[in-house]
């Protein structure tokens, strides 16, 4: 008889925090995920904004994992999940497990307005920061060309939707490329032409913070030359703008960080969800009836006292290495561990370069102290001496000469008389 | 009356340094380019190898030139030339000049096989490079999930067309990504099963090189598992393979690096070319018949004693500033410079990371001396203080280390149950 297999769906925080834990476990580990390399989400911003490159917050799943014996990884999407077989779905194969850890996150949701994706994109992976870091270059480009007053205005116009710690970090973040890094660069354009309006539909900006560090970040955002709207429905964003309940503000780029939907895995288990497609798991983050089975991560919904866990990077993490402990005790024959709880370790978001919130242990800290307790926080988790110390160069560089040295325009556009198409319609051919 | 406009299209070396040398000339100066960025293209094979990242070798064309107030940077693709108008035409726009310069590079030439280009892409851009990184680790991933022999031999082979120094490179490069980097990742693929295979038509590799350095490139590709063929020709490389006269090698990654054709600047201009469709300029690099329109770099053809000069980034270099100060004698009233001339600064190629050959003011040089000469002019002549940085740090670590940071998949891929589409068909809904 050979070794029990676990298999994992997702290397994001948690489907690797898992694996991690199943380090020494006589077990053969198999972590399936549809591209090759871990993200550090939390920084994806960053590149949206050419301050950093991909590879700056991107790792290699395999470099990662390869000193540890019993994981193998696999590039592959899974499409369901056979609970009666016991087996994973690639498509038209199959992986059979006898544990199985589900962490495959969570993606946009238009609140039923599917429609709008392709005029307000969100932000969840690299080819998406790497499609908003395009589309606001361009944007300037074409300002730099345009002569109409009203056409160029519209070019310069940027609104995010959305104020979480996302759509904070990104209104923040244009609006500093736009004012510093952009306004030497360019002739006909001026920094102080760029306008970044960021809409929310609640009463405040970073709703999950505490009322004094909402009204902080918002005043740090109006500093940084951002227009703050909040109250404000967005009830259209397909056509050359933004329309509001009674005004449409014309726009040519528009990112949406307002809402967000679990993966479709409740749906392949065939288990109960709440609103936003998360899998209601028991208290040992295993399903209803399935003891073999566990979601973790943006895909459950764990409630943590009437209100579900956020979904965040800690307690990805945190339950990732939950569910090793409890297959492992369980594989070992020790008695389970006690239900999971989580611990928080705090909230913390960024207003450009020298503003930031953190709300951690009942400690609220705001300014420059707390920008730089943010910097240290997210160089330290980033994956890897080596990205932590290239991230630490850049961005002291970056600090002190405001330079952007991400700021490529690459992959194809649709603007006839403006960059090459030929790379890319060569490549679709191919495929 | 106005200053006199000088438009500049391409910003390779070439135009770069006309650019550069006309600081301070009393004139507008507009550098036109497709793309945003300059490229530092002897190292491209790096980016598509996964040993560096896009942003090392690439620098935005607007910050080189931020600080020089004469010259205006311009996104655009140059369709043609109204020589009677004196106007450059971008799609629809546009662009009047009184002196222009075309340094519009050259691209892949498939001697009259255009269709082999989806199945065996060249190496020219950005572009370019992370589709063949994309390739190159796809076949790996691919190949580990694979079950049979054959398949998985096939998907382990890698085929390069073309030993130029381009092609060397590549070859060397991607037998190292196999032979090391990429093992210890694996689990059911080991690096000795990778097989790639370097083919030139003509008699021996690095055909500009003397015969003893070409010798030597040889063996050391060899050393590093490199399978050499030269004196065979590609019959077609359409069909899961390459096709020679009486063999056909199977291969699931086929990389271009035999022909190179120039851009088609000269059918703007209705002037004579060459075979490879330069433009055949006077003495002192202008157009015959239009003193006030010249041509360098990769597109022009200058006859130097029987042999056009190479296609290389020293002769572009010397190119536009030659033609920088042509023009401001010109401009200035004082007697044009003598006819240009080359002064050649070798030629340089390498092969893995521990040798190289140069051939440089009567010297050949070859193995680690050669390597680290290699290394410091490569790092010296890329632009910015901070890629150099970058770079050296970059290289020192994967040197020490034999890890790759660049090894990320992003992109869209057409393989049911292996990566995710859903981004890029997202984006392409939206263009």
């Amino acid at each position: 008889m050979g070794k029990p297999r676990i298999v994992i769906v997702g290397a994001g925080f948690g489907g690797l925090s898992a694996a991690k834990a199943l380090a020494g476990v006589p077990a053969d580990v198999v972590l399936v995920d549809r591209s090759n390399h871990h993200l550090f989400q939390p920084l994806l911003y960053q590149v949206a904004t050419a301050g950093l490159a991909p590879t700056q917050i991107a790792t290699p799943i395999r470099s990662i994992l390869a000193d540890q014996a019993n994981v193998r990884a696999l590039l592959g999407e899974v499409t369901g999940v056979d609970l009666a077989a016991k087996e994973v779905q690639l498509g038209a194969r199959r992986l059979g497990y006898d544990q199985l850890i589900l962490a495959t996150g969570a993606s946009h949701s238009y609140f039923g307005h599917e429609e709008w994706a392709p005029s307000a994109p969100g932000l969840k992976n690299l080819d998406d920061a790497l499609e908003l870091r395009r589309r606001i270059l361009l944007a300037f480009e074409r300002a730099e060309l345009e002569t109409d007053e009203a056409a160029r205005a519209r070019l310069l116009t940027f609104v995010v939707i959305g104020a979480g710690p996302t759509g904070v970090e990104m209104a923040g973040a244009i609006a500093e490329l736009a004012r510093r890094a952009l306004a030497r660069d360019f002739r006909a354009i001026r920094g102080h032409m760029a306008k970044v309006v960021l809409i929310e539909a609640g009463p405040r900006v970073l709703p999950a913070f505490p009322e004094p560090l909402s009204l902080y970040a918002k005043r740090a955002l109006e500093g940084l030359g951002v227009t703050v709207r909040v109250g404000e429905s967005v009830t259209d964003c397909r056509h050359h703008g933004v329309a509001l309940e009674n005004e449409v503000i014309p726009a040519a780029t528009v990112i949406w960080a307002a809402g967000v939907m679990a993966s479709p895995a409740a749906t392949w288990l065939q288990t109960a969800t709440d609103r936003a497609g998360r899998a209601v798991v028991a208290p040992d983050l295993s399903v209803p009836g399935h003891p073999e089975v566990f979601v973790i991560g943006d895909t459950a919904h764990v409630d943590a006292g009437g209100t579900p866990l956020p979904g965040v990077a800690p307690v990805a993490k945190q339950q990732g290495a939950y569910v090793a402990s409890a297959i492992a005790a369980r594989l070992s024959g020790r008695t389970a561990p006690p239900p999971f709880r989580y611990r928080s370790s705090g909230a913390l978001a960024t207003i450009g370069r020298k503003a930031a919130v953190v709300d951690m242990a009942g400690l609220q800290l705001k300014g420059p102290l707390a920008w730089l307790l943010w910097s240290v926080a997210h160089i330290w988790f980033l994956i890897g001496f080596r990205n932590r110390l290239a991230v630490t160069l850049d961005w002291t560089w970056a600090y002190l000469t405001f330079e952007r040295g991400a700021r490529l325009i690459t992959g194809c556009t649709r603007d006839p008389g403006l960059c090459d198409t030929s790379a890319a319609s060569r490549r679709r051919a191919a495929e």
